[in-house]
């Protein structure tokens, strides 16, 4: 086994027992960079120059006696709306190729303080508006989309190009990236992790969080970057609990919610099947299960593109009026329409999303999550515009994808996507855990119990 | 002196030894409204029949050794965009004149289980959405208005109908009243009391708190009104504290911030007097003061009005599009303004108040509270459209005293208004205490300090 290809606590393990240098490591998903990347284009920008320095640092503070703790040395991707000192945010858009920042975010100082190594900037849909980065492939086949708009981090992360991918959550951006690319997402709860510095696209939904290639990454890179930062308004004084200390504890005695609405009325049979028979593994793990009414079904996303699309524009507008022939077709087309949004509309779609937290809060009495698929379906492929359901209904990509990721961004509940198992195709299929308030490790504990009990996240793909 | 006439921890002191009935400091509170009501108007409905019953009830349950606490048998006067059982809550609006709650208002419900009677529900200016209360006059002058929206709350504590008020502040719907009626007025941090059951102006901004004749009554209606409820998607879960423990601490040690700008922009000369010399009475008594800044006082008003027109009209869209010549015509200007407002303008507002909120931490840092004069001008002239400042400066009524107030909407922090002197005309004057988030205990300590240095409140206005 290569070194890229070691999840962060295995390399993490070898790097604090000294059996692995992190220049060994960082060279290593350097060369996997090198040897996939002509296929993928999961990066705006490859630090190699830079990673290499810090990854040299990082062995010298180690044969030193100063090792920092478990991402000391593991090669890190970094959503390029994330700014980094030194290199532009460019939010993949032609927009801000030159927007250079002067501090670190919140999340990328966290994760350098760690000892982490950035091995370069990756691919988002322009601005995080959108579900499919049509920069960059899926590895899975390079002929799909790797989802979005995290979509740099999910196929660098399933690729190996990295070992941990930082990514944003509006509308299931980091989601849905890792349930069409086989990784692990954990989107945070609502002001768990701060967004100081990392460019908005509605920051009263924007979420930062890792992907990963195991549950247990992503605790680690939660547990680095989770905690209160004054500098972001949402951000919440929340104590920060230990993710490792119960992510082993098993799902016996947890009383886990099964939607019998909403997320599988248009599913397809592929993917129902993958996650109805991993709800059927947590059940045989102990788990009792409650079949739960998801509320609100019928206005969650007007609510999530109601607040979305207006809070886009209003960040938008001066660089709009500036520079609007620069944008992708797509996005300037959804900027101008939220221009014309009134604000009674706004509010009222406000107005809704705190009865949908009210009513979440009610549906979750009694429930330590929710289990059900993060995805209606696989990837899709490049240039597919529509997905049609069993039931005969149809829905564009974005439209399927956002509706199972919405309710996590609507209520602010911590949501983690787990590998499942797989298409007939091929793709991977992703499991949905969603979580009580900043019950990070009680979805991580779920989402464990289910890894450690399958085998779908040791599975590579075929590049 | 007549019962009508004491405070309600004095009231309280003689029901707990029984030296005084309930049903006598009801009847006596009656007789008042009876005496002086034509001439104020500070009550949609006198609910006598039942005051008269609870103060029974109450009286019999305190000779059975049921006392409750410092409210009970305590007549109170409850703005009328508080739902209580059995009266409609018209909002001092023809457009709600059979609005009929099923359910006590949180706050009502409090009082009532603290022992507390409504002798009646007190007039708005129509929804709150103005600051004269046009149906009430002042009773320091009944050629004046009381200031509003709470006008009626005012109006009635000032003389002697009640002996609480209870009022909303959503750009100083208390602070306004309480300084013009020579009342004291406290609007505690956004998040501190319950809305739930109360009519909203702006659901972002408004705020519930009390109307009393001294700073230690506030205190006690604080304490009975204060608490996290679900039910209000603005309300914080934050302990509530022993309101009357330190009240008299005094200000020794305490510093306080004088704003050097902003609050002393546009004052009439003789508030200014007034409140220069109320700050030096603490100084006397040993407070700290140190010179302020007042950030963003350029943007504070268009953050306020910004915010509050939009919310106005998401509330009372349908209300507008049902029965819209029913709205007095200055309210329904307003409402059909705030169709027009575009989602991007509002969140710009939202926006800025959030820079504004963080900039008043920073500025409040090393500070326990600002004081500052509650409004620039004492009480105007029925039919008065403007103030004429020194300068030179003309400002609408509106403009002028909710200019005073936003600061402390905008950013949720707590503020009291205490008496601190008269106009060569007769009129009260105003000190305003904002203090830090959550620390009512702060500005009422500072308040009481005041108060009992100096003897404004026990001044009665000559009716």
């Amino acid at each position: 086994m290569q070194p890229h290809e070691l999840s962060v606590a295995e390399a993490a393990r070898q790097i604090e027992q000294r059996t692995l240098s992190p220049v060994e490591l960082v060279q290593s998903a350097l060369d996997r960079i090198e040897q996939v990347e002509d296929r993928l284009n999961a990066f705006v920008v490859v630090t190699a120059e830079q990673a290499l320095e810090a990854a040299r640092r990082a062995e010298e503070e180690i044969a030193g006696g100063g090792y920092r703790g478990p991402l000391h040395g593991i090669p890190v991707g970094i959503k390029d709306l994330y700014d980094a000192v030194g290199l532009p945010t460019t939010s993949s858009s032609a927009v801000r190729s030159d927007h250079h920042p002067t501090e670190d975010s919140a999340c990328v100082a966290r994760l350098r303080d760690a000892g982490a190594v950035v091995v370069g900037k990756t691919h988002t849909h322009e601005f995080a508006y959108g579900v499919l980065t049509p920069t960059t492939r899926n590895p899975w086949d390079t002929g799909c989309v790797p989802g979005g708009s995290s979509g740099g981090s999910g196929a660098a992360v399933a690729a190996g190009e990295c070992l941990l991918g930082m990514g944003t959550d509006t509308g299931g951006s980091i989601r849905i990236p890792a349930s069409v690319c086989g990784t692990v997402g954990l989107k945070p709860t609502f002001g768990r992790v701060s967004r100081a510095g990392i460019t908005s696209l509605c920051w009263s939904m924007d979420h930062a969080g890792p992907l990963t290639r195991t549950v247990r990454d992503a605790a680690l890179a939660l547990q680095a970057v989770a905690g209160f930062d004054a500098r972001d308004p949402g951000s919440v004084q929340e104590p920060v609990p230990d993710y490792a200390r119960d992510l082993d504890a098993g799902v016996r005695g947890l009383t886990l919610g099964v939607p019998t609405n909403y997320f599988f009325d248009d599913v397809d049979p592929e993917v129902e099947a993958a996650v109805r028979e991993a709800i059927a593994v947590l059940e045989a793990q102990g788990a009792r299960l409650r079949e739960v009414e998801i509320p609100y079904a019928g206005q969650m996303m007007a609510v999530e593109f109601g607040i979305v699309i207006p809070e886009a524009s209003a960040y938008h507008q001066e660089m709009l009026r500036e520079s609007g022939e620069r944008y992708t077709a797509d996005v300037r087309v959804l900027l101008e329409a939220g221009e014309t949004v009134l604000a009674t509309q706004y509010i009222k779609a406000l107005r809704v999303r705190t009865l949908v937290q009210q009513a979440f809060r009610h549906a979750f009495e009694g429930l330590d999550a929710l289990v059900c698929p993060t995805l209606p379906t696989a990837a899709a492929e490049v240039g597919q515009e529509a997905f049609t359901f069993p039931g005969g209904a149809r829905k564009s990509v974005i439209d399927a994808w956002v509706g199972h990721s919405a309710p996590g961004n609507v209520t602010g509940l911590p949501a983690l996507s787990v590998p499942c198992g797989f298409t007939s195709a091929g793709l991977p299929v992703g499991l949905q855990v969603i979580g009580r308030p900043f019950d990070e490790a009680g979805v991580l504990r779920i989402g464990q119990a289910y890894e450690s009990a399958t085998d779908w996240t040791s599975r590579r793909p075929p590049l």
